[in-house]
């Protein structure tokens, strides 16, 4: 029997360099960037595992949010100036701060896979890589939520999820 | 200095609950089920973080696979007949075993947020919601490396990677 709330570790497969080292002007999506370049080297033992990933245009990168300020319920979106419950978003400071881009595949070799539409912190910890296809990937919504509404300028983060003098202003 | 490859412990911050006892016979994807209901118990303190998540018609469930076998780097994915890297399949014997389904929002009342849509395990470890948004996860692609040929047949998982007696046959 296991127990009911288990806590499970999560080990980093490598790492991911972009060109951002603070948050403010780092992309807050994947889409909304300027297809700036990053690279994650995979650590040896996990690059075998990358074998058949260069067929694919794009896969999503998920990745532990290092730098995210402790997880907050109720948040203020990048794009959004009112606050909303933290999972009606994809701010960082979550309970666990897992976050996945959908980037453009430019090569993969000797460990390394290049990429465009970069939009995390440089030296964010890698856990996982995953093809995007449109079958598994794409849904036909009509509601956004607050989005909707809210969808219109900011296009780069703010400082309000960075945790002060940890790649902060 | 934070040592280069540090372990992160992820919470359970609910579990989901679906019709699926054991793998073969569930859904590989949530996209090629048959829109079984399932719904996500969400533990008290992380309850007021759902708010507003009822005006998104779909969202990503990211999840903790537990009864996945242990890590292979290369595996044969269920829609296709010969190995692959891992990282190129949605196969859950990964390093890190998360799982990501996009499922329709039913309804979010009382903690508990029912949906469409379900692919995982009764009793799946939940770690993180997400709100889909095609401005944030629909991109055109042109190649989905070995999916574009392997994808006719194969709706419903074979038990590749079930542990046995957890969950398998």
């Amino acid at each position: 029997m296991r127990p009911k709330h288990q806590r499970f570790a999560v080990e980093p497969i490598g790492v991911i360099h972009t060109p951002f080292k603070r948050q403010p002007g780092t992309p807050i999506q994947s889409s909304m960037g300027n297809g700036d370049e990053g690279w994650a080297d995979v650590r040896p033992q996990y690059v075998e595992g990358l074998e058949d990933l260069d067929g694919f245009d794009r896969v999503w990168l998920i990745y532990w949010l290092d730098r995210a300020r402790p997880p907050r319920m109720t948040v203020t979106p990048f794009l959004d100036d009112r606050p909303r419950g933290v999972f009606s978003t994809r701010a960082p400071s979550r309970p666990n701060p897992i976050g996945m881009s959908c980037v453009r595949v430019l090569e993969v070799a000797g460990g390394r896979l290049r990429f465009r539409d970069a939009d995390m912190l440089d030296g964010t910890p890698l856990i996982d890589i995953k093809p995007y296809a449109p079958c598994f990937d794409v849904f036909e919504v009509s509601r956004c939520g607050w989005l909707d509404a809210a969808l219109k300028e900011r296009r780069t983060a703010a400082d309000r999820f960075v945790v002060p003098g940890e790649g902060g202003p």
